[in-house]
């Protein structure tokens, strides 16, 4: 441990930046060496927390936003919440062959990836169905849904990718969504939803159904079914043991699920710098890139404009 | 045994005519009298198979097609493919105030009514989504399909009529639809289809998904999903029986679904029964009505619409 | 129906044999033509029960309680408590060449059977462990446990005839026994148990452990597991149905196991009747024989024994 | 990280001693400072493998094999395979008041201690049994196993300590035990057993089963079941991810278990080393002591006089 670590610059100490922190910090690959938020506050704290990390001066190393793109990129999504700026930026970046790791964490998960891998085996036969089922826990605080971009952008987009990450070259064709509140009334006043469900359509006909809820008492549910013309594949829920409780009324009662995603996809995080360090050392490209993270953006967009039309909407790239 | 049974008819020979033939005389309560089919061929079969059943003269007891509507009446699903004649059959026979018992079976099945019964004790909170898979294992022949009426009004009906059954007076509103061939194209020169999803929505704000295939390798694969404001249900899929299978590459391998809906819902059909009999004694009314029919045929109609139309279709009854 | 059915006299009408009265009843191959009971009033209540049956003269028929051995019987275990008798009784009808059928009913189980079969093809490989969970919901009445002859003759012979079932010709070599009672001292009083858990070996080594209790507070718990040097297969319990609760605080809440026997085993009973019309008309031999029945009371003489003297005892057939 | 670290001196670099090695680097309470091993190969190998160890003079730390008492140690069972030895060393270190926390690593399983937990809270009522299924994915090699002490005190001691950590203050009393060779015959040779199975009883009459396997074709069998008279709790295995299969003559197949117990122990090795070092700074006493081993190497002594004997033999620690 030590020598050849890679040295990390971190920009952004959100809760998302913050986990990010103390995996990079814990990962054998990477020495975590400089850390940025436009929130002094939250990167005084960050700083005190850590006390190894030496926040330097990332303002002026990362000037004009622009980032040095002989370096490394671990971006998470979306990559902005307006497709016109990430398309501007897609194009600005082009000439300099960008190393951009997005991250999508799902497709990390050994779970969700070992169902693919029995997929491209053949398993199941041709693949005609995927469904996702995705509920958070507990919503966010109401000041981040304001500005989160809304359930499609914000949430639902993990989903958009993982579609595509199990439906490869056969790309997403149309999406049709639809939206409602029924026991939280604080997402109408924000014009947001706390449950969505979309039905999309590949290019080859596979029927995409996913189904989104900000609440979910029972836990962090994550499930993935594919249904082919030879077979199924699940990709099920963890639980945080193996036991089970039988009583007078009831039998096989488990644990509750696994709270939410730091520790659901504890794995899928760790897995992913894993492939960061592989791809700073060019000995890999990363499976989650900046163009899935474009992609997954304009469908969100089209769910939206679908849920105002009442039709479906055709997906353009 | 004997005394005090119920004198049946039974019109219709066909596949499930059959079944019911098959239930009713193993039924206490039933004495299966009268049987007919237009094809006179499956009358001789079934007569020949069930050595009590005296043939007599139904042509006669029911002319003109109209049942006397003292009887109570059970009638198969669909009423009709046609809603015209449906409705107009509706406004002819209202006066005679009929005793009709239709023939949804799931409706009865001890899981799928277990979970409404939880429901309605409030064990998930506020009903808020509704997923149901519904698989047949093996697609019917080509010559049964091209009159079957199409996926929408022969298969999916009784998904949309479980929909309602949960839903209770929270009507469906609108639907969207999807559908695709990619296996067996024979589905397409009959312009039907072997896969399909919908998207509905209720009064309340409920999303409804079903996802139907007319074939699946692993068996009858039958499972309602409601999710609710502090919970959910699920109802399961039945296995020949109990047992697992553990080796070198796999643990708890289970055994195949009960492969078709006679031996899936056995005990649906002997329920059903049980109900008709106690009906005829004016003891209770039938949880599945005429009118639930016409509604299931109404929403199916709306969803060969909405794939025509590629958008969101109102449900008008 | 009706035709070529098989005559029955039906001898003893206690809670089994009511339920075997109702099963012969409902069964397309047996006429249920006389019952017998030495209680009368049990005589009495069963001929008001089933207005079919004709209650004749069965003491004669039967008189000496010899039975005319040219007939086929089928017989409840056990055959007697007293293995000197069954001994006795043995040689004597051994010129008769008897037809009997025992009724360890769990033999015929679908989930039971089917391991045995895959243990046959080899699923995993040589067999090394049998274990077998054993429990009733709630124990009997007093009065019945007093004449019972205790948890081994009573119980365990069911789990004991299940070892020679999947054993077959690799017999019982010895056996240790444990016994306890902790929440219910009333079996203090009649010196029986409510809890009992043995070690027996075959002689080609394989170890089987029994585990029984009285009382069950989940319901009727009756599983198997065998273990090979290649695998494991497990004969699980049944539900009511096949629902699942998940709520705050617990997920994959299942149902109630089927309380008991009846209900348990209703189609191992079936398949029992069956095999006894198959051997009847000289079809098939039984899979449950007089011989197994005997070697069952045996192995349970010598649990009792290996309580007393608390060590493992050999068993001699 | 760095500041108030433990140091650590670890004796021993043997299969278990390089895992704790690892543990212990990457653990952030400890500072793994010196190592040993009287194979001066392992020794070797180590200090290459983490180039961050100083192995400096743990003999003369350690002189004349004697802890300095004022330490805290963190012990591996068994204490040695001779119950003497173990006994004179008892007496020799009671008056250094010795602070040693022992290597019983299941006790901290989450999912075993879980288990525990809701037992205490009376879930399940009086503890009535306890089942203990432990099958190791393959035996050791053969110069192991002839050093390894046999079964009992090598693989099952592991379970004899399970077995007291539910019992807690009702102490086991007696044991029968069972063992044999059947797929592997090189245990025959060297006197030792690949399976065993005991029947053993605690002072309340709790009836305790354990069933050993050397090798389990499907990974890493580690099964605990409490029956009590309120219910039942059972800590089932972990697999490698949460997937499931469904094909033609197949469904629910799930992935292999967790090979073997550095993977499927992960979290309990983990939590072993958190409760090590709040030992060493005086917060917590260990949940698994000196006595704990000591009494654990009495019970398998007993298995082993059961097995010649073929008698129930009573513990006396």
């Amino acid at each position: 441990m030590g020598k050849n670590q890679i040295n990390v610059a971190l920009l952004g100490l959100g809760r998302i930046g913050q986990m990010h922190a103390e995996n990079l910090i814990n990962h054998k690959s990477f020495k975590l060496k400089y850390t940025f938020d436009i929130s002094k506050k939250l990167a005084k704290n960050i700083s005190s927390k850590f006390n190894t990390i030496d926040i330097g001066n990332p303002e002026k190393a990362f000037k004009d936003k622009n980032i040095d793109l002989k370096k490394v990129v671990f971006c998470e999504k979306p990559l902005d919440l307006n497709i016109d700026k990430v398309n501007k930026c897609s194009k600005e970046i082009k000439k300099y062959k960008p190393k951009i790791q997005l991250g999508f964490n799902r497709r990390y998960d050994p779970g969700h990836s070992s169902i693919k891998q029995e997929l491209r085996k053949g398993k199941i036969g041709k693949l005609e169905k995927i469904i996702i089922t995705s509920r958070d826990p507990a919503p966010p605080s109401l000041n981040y849904l304001k500005v989160s971009g809304g359930i499609f952008k914000d949430m639902m987009i993990h989903d958009f990718d993982l579609l595509r990450f199990y439906l490869e070259k056969d790309e997403i064709e149309n999406i049709f969504t639809t939206a409602s509140n029924i026991s939280d009334k604080r997402f109408d006043k924000i014009k947001d939803y706390e449950l969505a469900s979309c039905l999309l359509k590949s290019k080859q006909g596979v029927q995409c159904i996913i189904t989104n809820s900000r609440h979910c008492s029972f836990g962090y549910d994550q499930r993935v079914e594919l249904f082919g013309s030879k077979g199924m594949l699940i990709s099920g829920n963890k639980s945080e043991n193996e036991t089970e409780i039988f009583t007078k009324n009831n039998t096989s009662q488990k644990k509750p699920l696994l709270n939410f995603f730091i520790d659901r996809y504890v794995d899928a995080y760790r897995l992913q710098l894993d492939e960061l360090a592989l791809y700073s050392r060019k000995k890999k490209s990363p499976i989650s890139s900046f163009e899935d993270g474009r992609r997954a953006l304009i469908i969100a967009n089209a769910a939206s404009q679908s849920l105002k039309q009442r039709k479906q909407i055709k997906i353009k790239f």
